[in-house]
């Protein structure tokens, strides 16, 4: 059988990158996948271990004759990538993204796109706590979301051929607009990155309990934030800078709504923080429900299951 | 070999109760157990799993002739129960608990403990974020710490007794003062909780992005936090109500923190973010040096390691 796209051009080969190679070949997606990343050790390890047919020394090199362009390094980056890239794109050719965000890489991509390419943005809600061209994996994408965010004016057929590439990887697809994509993940990844460094850096800073202390009782509740927090750190402030609006909106109720908290804690209101405990237990079970998590008792981290 | 405690009785028996009763049996640390549970539900589960050799209606009888008796239900509780089972206490018995504050608990206890008793405030910082009889599993405390409060008069021969207990069940065993205790549990275990309802609360009260949209998009990272979240909310009202001081303290600090973070975000200061979100790197590599959680990408969730 044919490949769907004849070759697929990455730029960017961390986490996502990698884990998109490996399920690409996988399902037999392409014929052949060029590759760039900025980092000459990125470059030379992607090409050891395999996950791109060819390295190019620069970008628009490598989108040459590609049918698929994928940016997939920190979205700080796509503004300058989309200018050096625009004159070597494929005519016909669909220019798609990884990012976190999705409008402000339209307002960075668009203007360099030349007429002729479809440029689609793209969101996989996917990911581990780690990076790097040797961590990714090709089931990474399997079950989770992928939402596509195209344009006013995009091909439907490209939108369609670019939703059934993610299928293919193993991801359900949503279709929405830029500025509702933001929102949406300003609230369920955006603010929860944010919430973790900072509690994160809080606890680095105290006096009276040591960074010893903290690492050792960290299994009360601690360390699950450091998970989060151990992120890439180059992605994420790259998100935050590109999703001021939204994160800041978020942002002001989540603080809003602690400081409620707070006077219930300094004022004795056990109701009020029973009534909010309460009620996060449904959106629990939703989410197991909805296969976005297992309902394994995670906390016990690998210890057997209740008997 | 003769265990080390003839009775123990738990009262209490939900998941660290039921735990510890399995932990007590697998290591033979006691030749009976006896339980009580305020809950009908939860006496007749005990009994039906076979968690306790006996369940008593009241805790004034589950205590009766115990070399060791272990406070197992949320910390609001203590006050009462121990001024209901201070008359059938053996002398020379041990009286512990397990809960996470311990400051507060020592006010609520100290004053109906005979004397002749043995009160030894601990803490195993183990769990998951299931509750109830049938959550526990013998090896919660396996490579985990529990922090003991000895009180300036405490037996040093009855502390180091219970200390061997904990040993026995798989823990670390910790000593500190109640103060400091409630000071580190504060920003490794409580701090972190009273975000996660916090911002699951938040994410439930949005109108402009759908409870369906929260929990589709969830593995951006919500749904870590959704997990702390759903832990018994009577012990957490509890936790909160009971450590008020120390949690206060370290919510004003991770405000203040947080303050900052908002303030880099609104001016477009990459530099403080990358900072922040760098050094919380090194911490989570510290935690899993010390054994203390995992290195496997969980955010994969079950997904194959990478290759």
């Amino acid at each position: 059988m044919t490949p769907p796209f004849n070759r697929v051009a990455l730029l960017g080969i961390g986490l996502i990158g990698s884990s998109l190679a490996r399920a690409m070949r996988q399902q037999k997606l392409t014929g052949e996948i060029t590759g760039y990343a900025r980092s000459e050790a990125t470059r030379a390890k992607a090409l050891e271990i395999g996950l791109v047919d060819r390295i190019l020394p620069t970008a628009a090199e490598a989108v040459k004759d590609a049918d698929l362009v994928i940016l997939c390094s920190p979205v700080g980056t796509y503004g300058a990538l989309a200018q050096e890239i625009a004159p070597a794109l494929k005519p016909g050719a669909i220019l798609t993204d990884v990012g976190s965000v999705k409008a402000a890489v339209v307002k960075d991509v668009l203007p360099h796109v030349p007429s002729g390419v479809n440029f689609i943005p793209g969101h996989p809600i996917a990911g581990t706590e780690q990076s790097g061209p040797e961590s990714g994996f090709a089931e990474l994408f399997t079950n989770r979301w992928c939402i596509i965010t195209p344009l006013p004016d995009s091909d439907p057929k490209a939108v369609e051929r670019l939703a059934d590439f993610w299928r293919c990887c193993g991801s359900n697809v949503d279709v929405m607009t830029p500025e509702h994509h933001d929102l949406v993940l300003a609230i369920t990844s955006h603010l929860p990155h944010l919430i973790a460094y900072n509690i994160v850096s809080t606890a680095a800073d105290l006096e009276e309990v040591t960074s010893s202390e903290v690492i050792k009782y960290s299994a009360g509740g601690f360390r699950d934030f450091t998970r989060i927090a151990a992120s890439d750190p180059t992605m994420w402030r790259d998100v935050f800078l590109n999703n001021k609006d939204a994160v800041l909106e978020m942002l002001g109720r989540f603080s809003e709504d602690l400081s409620a908290l707070q006077r219930a804690i300094r004022w004795g209101d056990g109701d009020t923080l029973f009534d909010v405990f309460t009620r996060s237990r449904q959106i629990r079970r939703s989410i197991i429900a909805a296969g976005q998590d297992t309902a394994a008792p995670d906390f016990g981290r690998g210890a057997p299951k209740p008997q």
